[in-house]
């Protein structure tokens, strides 16, 4: 799973200029960043008139832009989606997911705090604050950076959340839902997969393994 | 699979009319569209300065905005994707895709022809041409509907593309590639998953089964 930070913080406390400095110190360490912007006021990513405007217009569900350098989508949603629903139907390919804002999510968070802006900080340890960034110094059981920081934070981040993902990752799904397994669990079903697969061409020494199930009556709705 | 149609004419033919008019009518009758647009200039859809824009120029791979009402994404290609990619990458929870244009592409082709400005048919049975709209009978052994005849170029999607979806669906991908199985296999597959994960609970009556192994030392690259 792709870990997420959210950068938090009051307004006008720097979240996207710490973000714009994150960015590239953790891409230049060889990590592929995606970010989540929130967005209350909806926003306007497509021109009226243009072609995919228009599909939209149409009643499509969902519009995707391609071309050679980059692809792009907008598609509906019934209600706001929490980083991890984010996470799981839209993000691929990436090592990490810097948010900006959704300071009420579960995902871990870094608040960014001025002192000559702020009082009090917007989350504690019980709101997964896992460090400070700050002119101001903190005692609150989390890690606290300068605002310069950002070799220290980045530091923070790679030790953290990029490196502990050394163990197989085995998960399943039924009807949408993620199934709890103990790690006895998990290495039986890896290991029946695993040896089930083991004869079919293409399937010698597999490094990740995706089956689908879906069965006939339910995909008539 | 969700199936992919795409609709294909010179210029100036009308594609996005015809998608304008046909999107209408699926989703009336109960089918979510999800459209595809090819856009060999490149695009804009963020503007200068926003937030997610000043993200993207940082180096994310991946831009996300979220708002309650509709989601939209961006994202860096190393090359077009094909719409089998883009099927894969980036499109779920719809029953059918439609594209306009891609008459490159392997997927099935309707293709709009107005005999006042065209003088021979893009596409053959070869390119997968399944159908033609035009305004001028064509005998080369696909359905020839009328350029307004929109109820039975729906008829002619829905009976071929949206209504044999009736078989349990199986796949399996391995380090991202699809790995063909026969019918035997196929069901051999679905039922010792099935079996082996029965006794687990929140398994008993699984309409939909997703399993994801990723084995240790892929995770590091």
């Amino acid at each position: 799973m792709i870990p997420i930070i959210s950068i938090v913080g009051k307004s006008d406390s720097g979240k996207t200029t710490l973000m714009e400095k994150l960015i590239p110190e953790l891409t230049r360490r060889g990590y592929r960043i995606a970010t989540v912007k929130h967005d209350v006021h909806g926003f306007e990513v497509d021109r009226e008139g243009k072609d995919s405007w228009r599909h939209k217009q149409a009643g499509a569900h969902m519009v995707v832009i391609s071309s050679p350098k980059k692809v792009a989508f907008i598609r509906d949603v019934e209600k706001d989606l929490t980083l991890e629903e984010i996470r799981e139907k839209l993000i691929q390919d990436v090592d990490l997911i810097l948010s900006e804002g959704y300071k009420k999510d579960v995902q871990p968070k870094i608040e960014i705090f001025r002192k000559e802006k702020h009082r009090e900080l917007l989350c504690t340890r019980e709101d997964n604050l896992v460090a400070i960034v700050s002119n101001k110094k903190f005692r609150v059981g989390v890690p606290c950076f300068f605002l310069d920081d950002i070799k220290g934070m980045s530091d923070f981040i790679e030790k953290r959340y990029l490196q502990s993902k050394k163990e197989e990752e085995v998960s399943l799904k039924v009807d949408g839902k993620e199934i709890p397994m103990t790690p006895f669990v998990k290495s039986f079903v890896a290991n029946s997969v695993k040896g089930m697969l083991s004869s079919l061409k293409g399937c010698e020494h597999p490094q990740k393994i995706e089956i689908h199930i879906e069965s006939a009556d339910s995909q008539q709705t």
